[in-house]
């Protein structure tokens, strides 16, 4: 009897998605099962889309536009009379987008000829190396096949005996579909969301405090970036309190109580309209069958994979959020694309080494590589070039010159080790670092190519021109 | 006797200025001379900094915010009543950030220990390989030096019998600093300077026209991209009347009156509150004293160079806008810095096949390499990618989805040969296309590489997937 797909992809968020893609693209029969839905509605994309990457982007967009209507045109001889903000009006963007990416990405699946089942795909047991997949969800099925890609994600960690109800106590989720602006708002944790979503609210007028227990913001960053951000952010009015420690949260029948030790281990007391919790997130394999066909998950709870993505069952895979690795869609993208080559019998390509972080705040920042920090850490001798965009013609032209380009090159050998940014459009600029990591590029590489005029890119190659001392418009 | 200088850069624009650092970065003793003034202060920075990439950059960013205030937001859920524009406001803006930057200039000449004249420089002289040069201007000089770099630039070409007025009659000098907003405008060209101007004005109101001789807009850049610029612009509600040979232009009491054949050949008539030349440059050598020293000049009246910027001249030579090649600060620049580097006897890199186009319309434009038609008349064979905005989660956040990004590649190498696009931001996203044709980089190479989510560089990502007809988002 022969299998009923080549290839079985559960979860069809940014990783399994794309990995559904690709197998199809290699002439492999796949199927995806992904039980989002939003309205009622299958919602194929993930948390990247549906409460992720996506909708944040627009309440970014749209809450710096309204920003910049209210306070930011005088300068360049715009008047405006009067600017008012509709939330609803928003929302209903930010769903619309949303849902113009679930479509496309239905609309991908079709022109692939992938099936897609809308509901909760789960291990149901394994005979002959041939893997039955059961769907529970609107109507239930099972399937056979002979390979598995998990792609289930990953969930937001709640806060202890704390469950989000997504009214006083939000996610990622509850936090991107609020139709009121709260008066005060707290964030527990200082990272990639706490920071972007802090900004959203605040620019539309909430009261903004983030509660982060670590001495300084953003983990993973380097530290100068970090420290040019908690600057630049706490002067646009977020209040960031760093070395908090949360002690109890509680409910109250308006708001949410909390009560921290600050810096100085000074008990405090505090009463908000609403708290985000964003202190990470946890891989989602609930609901899988993990015992029915033995997959092993490591002791933080993750599918436990090797190197290649390949678990300890034969032919299953595992991809993204749900495996080791930084919980970011293009991580998860790219790790699609090499094991749905992999199955082909292909050579799959992750060069985790080249993976940027981009945070989506005002200013931007983005990475990729090593922080200076590690590179002391590991003993590496190194050479430092930083550039402002102070010094930056576009920049200046833009009327954004907050915060620098740095590059880290290798003192010996002069290759980039880390790029480190903070600045307007730096989200975009990264693209080109990484492009030059991946070449082995050293900094004089960089200082030698050709940079349009006037460009914010000029600050890249400012900054590898200064790794050599030699900045020119410094 | 010593001489009084090792370098003279005659010229302070983008090229020389940047000559004149890295020159004194090597140490050698170096002076700057350059005539420009605004309001009777010296200007260093030359066409670049005072009448062009950054004064039209200035403009142009203001003048999207003001359209995107009074008709851009309210999809974004931003109300906005009663948006006016301050002209004068706005010049003042960008008289102030052309001041920013002379002034930036001064200042890294000063760190630089660089001596500058306000005046013109020229050849007086030459003697036993010793140049002198005369500064005359508001006061007068004389000083001898070793080697000398002519750098000074290029001047709008005007039409024929109708000289620049600047009040009707206007060059790009002219058109940056209008205080009112002409009902009607005319542009002669639609080339760079021609689309960006011409897009301001319409963004403040006026109602613009431009005149294009040549059947299609924006000679030298890759057709399809072109057509997709004619398209989007006219769409925002400028008048292109492309293939339209203008026969007479009369200055009037309060306009200008031109006579042309449209693309039919049929004769019109029109009459303009204002008229921009924007029918190419010319090279600037007046006053240089070329019959002193015996310079050559090419036939076009260009400084005559080799590869490496030597002129006939021992120890002479030339950059920038007076030598062949395009007329892009960016160029001069990497021209200026490789001529300081071979003057001190080291080796001097201009990467000519990897000097990128930028257009600052909206969409922006923005191209390297070769385009497919200088591609289809050198008989290359090649592969093809094109990827839409449209489906760019990014650009879908932003709201900006016009435009694709294209690349072409060796059909048996896969090697990139160009790389083409227009859409939001492709100023910024031009960079991580001159980093990967740089190295030689494959279409293979750029789909390997991470590209970070939501980002609009994932579109560079995307057509260089499509190359081999495998992109996953379309």
């Amino acid at each position: 009897m022969s299998v009923d797909f080549d290839v079985a992809v559960i979860g069809g968020g940014p990783g399994g998605y794309i990995a559904a893609i690709r197998a199809a693209q290699l002439g492999m029969k796949t199927v995806c099962i992904d039980d989002w839905k939003i309205d009622g509605k299958p919602a194929l994309g993930g948390t990247c889309t549906n409460v992720g990457c996506i909708p944040s982007k627009a309440l970014l967009e749209a809450s710096a536009h309204y920003e910049m209507a209210r306070d930011g045109l005088s300068n360049f001889g715009v008047d405006v009379i009067g600017v008012d903000m509709d939330i609803p009006r928003m929302q209903m963007r930010r769903a619309s987008i949303v849902r113009q990416n679930n479509d496309g990405i239905a609309f991908l699946f079709r022109k692939n000829k992938i099936t897609y089942f809308n509901g909760t795909g789960s291990f149901a047991g394994v005979e002959n190396g041939e893997y039955t997949i059961a769907v529970t969800g609107d109507e239930t099925r099972k399937f056979t096949c002979t390979n598995v890609i998990i792609a289930t994600g990953s969930k937001p960690r709640a806060w202890p005996n704390l469950p989000f109800d997504e009214e006083r106590v939000l996610s990622n989720a509850g936090v991107l579909s609020l139709n009121d602006v709260p008066k005060s708002f707290a964030i527990i944790g200082a990272g990639v969301v706490g920071l972007e979503m802090g900004s959203v609210w605040r620019r539309l007028g909430s009261d903004v405090t983030l509660f982060e227990s670590q001495p300084e913001l953003l983990a993973g960053a380097d530290r100068q970036v970090a420290m040019e951000a908690q600057k630049q952010l706490t002067r646009q009015g977020l209040t960031i309190l760093t070395g908090a420690t949360v002690r109890k949260v509680r409910r109250m029948p308006k708001g949410v109580a909390i009560e921290y030790d600050d810096a100085r281990g000074q008990v405090e007391k505090a009463v908000f309209d609403k708290l985000l919790v964003s202190i990470g997130r946890v891989p989602y394999t609930q609901g899988l069958g993990v015992d029915k066909v033995g997959l092993k998950l490591d002791e933080r709870g993750f599918v436990a994979v090797d190197g290649l993505c390949r678990t300890n069952l034969k032919n299953v895979w595992a991809i993204g959020d749900v495996v080791r690795g930084p919980m970011l869609a293009h991580k998860a993208e790219d790790e699609g694309v090499a094991v749905a080559e992999r199955i082909a019998g292909k050579y799959g390509h992750v060069d985790y080494k080249g993976i940027p972080w981009v945070v989506y705040t005002h200013p931007e920042i983005a990475w990729v590589g090593r922080t200076e920090e590690e590179l002391v850490a590991e003993n590496v001798s190194f050479k430092k070039g930083v550039f402002p965009f102070m010094a930056n013609g576009r920049a200046r032209t833009m009327g954004t010159t907050e915060g620098f380009v740095k590059i880290l090159a290798d003192a010996k050998t002069d290759e980039v080790l880390g790029v480190h940014m903070i600045g307007p459009m730096v989200s975009e600029l990264i693209a080109e670092a990484v492009m030059a990591m991946t070449f082995s590029a050293t900094s004089e590489d960089i200082a030698r190519i050709c940079h349009a005029h006037p460009t914010l890119s000029e600050a890249v190659k400012e900054a590898a021109l200064a790794v050599d001392g030699r900045a020119l418009n410094m």
